[in-house]
């Protein structure tokens, strides 16, 4: 079986993808049996949107790196594929929402269940999804697990809400784009790879530093996500280039540059966020201001620098095969073209 | 202090009212403090729009059930102040997002989050009470409890679903109709009554007892909803009457009248569900059609049942007050006028 994150990786990638995943594949395929177990329901619209979502796929890279850190502490069990579950539920039903919210039509290439069946029927999957996340959460009786969920979850509706808020600001600073990516973004990734942790029998410390090693890999991931928006081609990303630029989401490779530019070149950028559009002003011109100000490399190595902390994160564990494929993950999350 | 489900209330139901309520007026009183403190956050819409919602009120029905049934049970301490304000967060959230799903613009005649801020903002905050009010649930270890609330939230989205796929379907049966609202409105209410009895010692016939109360006075509840969208004036509701047709939702008075229509009538139906307003026919004409089939007392009748086996789940507890006041309360929903 190929896994969606090998198919989706550059050909140079796919043998490295496929030491990553290929000893945790079979709970990869127990989580995805379970998810369509999940969706089956007796109201059609349920069992529908949710065939039609999970079908789709993704790169399931919370699950992946939940197992990793499972595996790191020798957890025996089958709480890790439930949690695993639970994760991709929550971040489901948070791009779900979050899509209703964008007006997306396409996500990874396919079009939103918001597009395809409007915004009513799509809240309500959003919000029974969620809630279907919790109740998962609930069979192993792992209250600090349920609780850790919770928190992450509150964080991403936090940070979406912040971004809201922000859209279309100019004025955005960097430290408001921190906390936002890290409650968006860096969040969910700690709570998947500390809940293992937080099965019994706990250790603080491991449950320290592997929320630092999620925290700061999810960063690593924003970051990235980011800088592809500048640099990816659309066939490879299955939507626009700039995207986040049309819909007024000003992020870091341009936040950098902003202080850096004319009056005139500010107003450029003032008139995309403005028209939440390249009607003014060209894709190609504010790529050039991004590229002359070199933001694109420094928000590489500032991805770099996270991807490091990452690995300064897993010191606290012995050297073993989940421990580098932890390290691994990080370099991969680094290099990811798409 | 005036509790609000006192102020919305005729004159004459007052101190009636009031009986019902003075007894646990400390709790409900511990209940908003408790809900007020909970939307406190460093993220201002959140902050904003909580303080709006929550200063709003509304009749608190469910908490005062919940107290109630707390009571009858002897139950010392103060989880039922908790899992009082995690019932009245869930109501909240589902309300905003329906109100969104219904474009509604007043709500208890203020108007909606949803009309003040847009949709956008509304799905999110709702997000956020959900979850809220699921970390609020983990307060005392009664996983029991929780899992009572998740499925209670699953059950309300899934009603709403069936009742969005259905909406201006003139084809809508009857068993329908029941399935939508037992999962829209029972459901919650059967869940706080039934909490208090989740709480360690469990008694699994107090459970059962507790949750068949809730189930038919949820279910009485709603029947009287939909019978005053027929008979109510707007001052009263705070909305339009026959609002519900408006938007498409077909209730029990006139679906008990269509098969004794004319083909004549009946297209008379289908044109209100249709245009979504009164253009082509009369809110007058449909008032009419119920009248002289007199579906509207047919209703009454059946909302007296759902009160009778409403008093009849509480002969499985001994003599009391908490018991009486309970008795009472499914006579106050069965007569309330708004």
């Amino acid at each position: 079986m190929t896994h969606r994150l090998v198919a989706a990786a550059r050909p140079e990638e796919v043998s490295q993808a496929a030491r990553l995943l290929e000893p945790i594949e079979a709970k990869l395929a127990a989580t995805e049996a379970l998810l369509r177990r999940k969706v089956e329901s007796d109201v059609p619209f349920i069992a529908r949107a949710g065939e039609y979502v999970f079908a789709g796929g993704g790169k399931r890279m919370r699950p992946a790196l939940l197992f990793w850190c499972s595996r790191l502490l020798g957890r025996q069990g089958d709480e890790d594929v439930t949690y695993a579950a639970v994760v991709e539920l929550i971040h489901t039903a948070t791009l779900i929402h979050d899509d209703i919210i964008d007006h997306a039509d396409l996500r990874r290439g396919r079009r939103t269940i918001h597009s395809l069946w409007g915004s009513n029927l799509t809240v309500l999957v959003g919000d029974w999804l969620y809630t279907t996340a919790m109740k998962m959460a609930l069979e192993h009786d792992d209250l600090r697990v349920i609780d850790l969920f919770c928190d992450a979850t509150l964080r991403m509706t936090e940070g979406e809400l912040l971004a809201l808020e922000r859209l279309g600001d100019i004025e955005l600073t960097r430290d408001e784009y921190f906390g936002i990516i890290d409650r968006k973004t860096a969040a969910l990734f700690a709570a998947a790879c500390a809940a293992p942790a937080l099965v019994a029998p706990v250790s603080e410390d491991a449950v320290a530093a592997l929320s630092a090693y999620g925290r700061a890999l999810g960063t690593c991931f924003q970051l990235i996500d980011d800088l592809l928006d500048y640099t990816a081609q659309e066939s490879a990303l299955g939507k626009p280039v700039l995207s986040d630029l049309r819909e007024g989401k000003l992020t870091l490779p341009l936040l950098l540059a902003l202080p850096r530019l004319t009056t005139a070149e500010r107003a450029q950028v003032a008139a995309v966020l403005e028209d939440r559009a390249f009607s003014r002003v060209s894709e190609g011109e504010i790529l050039a201001l991004v590229q002359r100000e070199g933001t694109l490399e420094e928000v590489s190595e500032l991805a770099r620098a996270q991807a490091r902390r990452a690995g300064s994160a897993l010191e606290h564990f012995a050297d073993c095969e989940a421990r580098r494929a932890l390290e691994f993950a990080a370099e991969f999350v680094l290099h990811r073209r798409a």
